[in-house]
């Protein structure tokens, strides 16, 4: 069976940052830590007033596609992933092959365009479904493009304030990628939740605290859906595990569950007994009370072991790191933490072809998905291609003044259009104004 | 190859009726042919005011389950197809499957859950998905649940308003199935157009004229890429040609130019050319002008023949026959047609096990697809089963008065929420109000 799964990837940043800990913080009258060590985050990226969903999502496609020399006759499938769309019919993915058509010879007319929508998990789905279609033999030899692109803002005041981010991943579906193969495996774990939803609002409603349980639920039973068709799993089987990040403060606590999960009844369960003892097991309990105790106490232990905290510095520590600078990207985010993770491997040198990942997506609502990638033989070029470093050194630092302005100009109810440009668009497209049906319209500047 | 395809169908109404040669033309000061004829309708479906696209799929996907003695297990995805969500964030599906679990034992926590959104065509790529999924081997022996629902509601006084319709198809996707096996060959056209939009609003802004040239050119285009693929179509290969039916005139253009199409350089163009001449060839003309309006007036000519007359009877009307009582479903509307299609086969006594369809879908913005069903020994049962001919019957036929409440009461700005309902619920799932943080609630009334 051929492989299939990415090929390539390109991250395209907002230009714009906030500072949590100099900039934020001092105008909430908070700490600093309460950000940088709570959440995890040091700012957050912000799309400038002629940036949106489409601009950021067709930047990342155009480099995409200009680095691997591809022409649009080389995609047959371009599917977008938000929860950020301005038009309630028209999917983002038209408005960005209009965009690309206008770089490119030749035209995208016989690609299936697509949109998807799950909170955060869409950018998985559209992986998956783009993984699907070739497997299935339909692609004539073509790849997918996939775009995770969104505008991640919360209503000012809001308690997810501080989490906001706006950026967008574009990814190359191919057969026998460069990249990482997915695992036709995959565990599925979901439920009708209302944690985090938007009715007919561009900001959610949250229940934070919610939203933190049920990601670990639905986390959870993915992991044990995925272990019943691929095999009880196991820390030392994957060398990095990128999982959802709303923020990095998120993550630790689902690291640190699914660790306890896999080394249940393993040989490390056995090497920790002496310290910590064995994980509580539910039948030795006589109420369910008691046996939460031990399993909060359990937890707690593990989590100070050398051997947990370095499995976390190694698969886990190096996904976060993009995240802490750019703040929650909702569908890009966990394909932002597999490339935050394999450039912390390649800036270190680890030899990781044919090692293989844990990836773990989720999206309120709720769901989760978790499956397996191997890394291929081309990976480190491919990582090596990402920018992403100088567009987070080139993002302008904005004012918290500025930062108000940025989230009115990107409010749809406050229709406001007169915010000056914070940055000089250059090589990328921009906004354009609005056309007379009331669609938004784009160029290419130069 | 095992084959893949729909497995079984089922159609749910919205329990309202809008007439439009009685009540709508009337009230507007209009002559009924102008609907019955000119669109080709003669009713619209509506919601009542306990209804909406979550009632209308969850309707339709329980008694499809409860028909086919399914259970949650058997289902491994869960895709929804709308243009109607009234949620930037949780996907409908999740509404669904929340509605399903309150009736039947188990639950869909394994299961993946989607929402998709392409004007008219998501259904259809929602199918696709489904179909892929089962083809690249990662279903494990379940089935998936593809429910296209949508309020296909306009702003009052537009000129689409006539078109308006509301309803819900679920279609249950398996190897082997009973009803359509379908082609892994499929053609696409598809472009960026500003045909029908819905910048941040919940009706359309729609340029009528440019939308009807727009579905010609991109259905043109996805007929031509599937023939690249599947080989030369001929009229006699297809006993039903099921289009997307945003209103029956519009198939009427779509089918004649299809016909066209597809009878050039066969004995069907030559049989005919003793009276109406061949096709005129692009390359026989001096200027473009000229060439249109030869096509034009051959195609007009083409319309007359007894030859197309009798195809358009026995391959497009039966197609149309549900269409002119409920008006355009949206996402649902060319599966309808397929249903159309195939009742009106069943009825007839048709032999159509073995034969084949050729499927048009569109969705503004734009893309059409093509590809061929082939149809299976259990069709005449599946078909039987649909209730759709008693559900149409039931329909509360209401007042223009009584329209103008109902559409208040579906219009998300007015939040009118003291419409009282027009029927009574009965065995299906009703609104039952929104919860603390604005999310829709539903339950089952018995």
């Amino acid at each position: 069976m051929t492989s299939v799964g990415i090929d390539a990837i390109e991250i395209h940043t907002g230009k714009l940052k906030l500072d949590l800990a100099n900039t934020f913080a001092p105008a909430k009258g908070e700490e600093p830590e309460k950000y940088t060590k709570g959440l995890g985050l040091a700012a957050s990226s912000f799309p400038d007033t002629y940036e949106d969903i489409v601009t950021m999502g067709a930047n990342a496609a155009y480099r995409l596609m200009d680095r691997r020399d591809l022409e649009p006759a080389d995609i047959g499938r371009i599917d977008v992933a938000t929860e950020s769309a301005f038009d309630n019919s028209k999917p983002v993915s038209t408005y960005i092959a209009g965009c690309l058509e206008q770089v490119f010879d030749g035209d995208f007319h016989h690609a299936n365009k697509g949109e998807r929508k799950f909170a955060c998990i869409s950018g998985t789905q559209s992986l998956d479904d783009a993984y699907n279609w070739i497997r299935a033999g339909r692609n004539r030899g073509r790849s997918a493009l996939v775009i995770a692109t969104d505008t991640a803002l919360y209503a000012r005041g809001d308690a997810g304030e501080a989490t906001q981010g706006a950026g967008a991943v574009a990814m190359l579906i191919s057969e026998d990628p460069d990249l990482v193969e997915l695992s036709a495996e995959q565990g599925y774990g979901s439920a009708d939740e209302t944690d985090f939803l938007k009715p007919n609002q561009q900001f959610p409603s949250v229940d934070g605290k919610r939203s933190v349980q049920v990601y670990l639920a639905r986390m959870r039973e993915a992991l044990e859906d995925f272990e019943s068709v691929a095999g009880d799993t196991h820390p030392d089987d994957y060398r990095l595990v990128p999982f959802h990040t709303p923020f990095p403060g998120m993550v630790r606590k689902a690291a640190l569950l699914g660790y306890r999960h896999m080394i249940r009844d393993t040989s490390i369960e056995e090497e920790l007994a002496g310290d910590i003892g064995r994980q509580p097991r539910y039948e030795a309990f006589d109420d369910e009370e008691a046996f939460l105790d031990a399993v909060l106490e359990y937890t707690d232990s593990l989590k100070e072991t050398e051997r947990y905290r370095e499995w976390y510095d190694r698969a886990i520590a190096p996904t976060l790191k993009i995240a802490r600078e750019v703040g929650n990207w909702y569908t890009g985010s966990v394909h932002v933490a597999r490339a935050s993770g394999l450039k912390h491997a390649y800036e270190n040198g680890w030899d990781l072809t044919g090692e293989k990942l844990l990836v773990g997506s989720y999206g309120s609502g709720a769901q989760a998905e978790i499956h397996a990638e191997t890394v291929q033989p081309g990976w480190e070029e491919e990582i090596e291609g990402l920018t992403v470093d100088e567009q987070l050194a080139n993002r302008r630092d904005i004012a918290f003044e500025e930062y108000e302005r940025v989230h009115d100009a990107h409010n749809h109810d406050k229709r406001v259009d007169d915010v000056e440009e914070f940055t000089v668009p250059e090589d990328e497209f921009a906004f354009d104004g609005w056309g007379r049906m009331g669609e938004r319209k784009y160029r290419y500047v130069e």
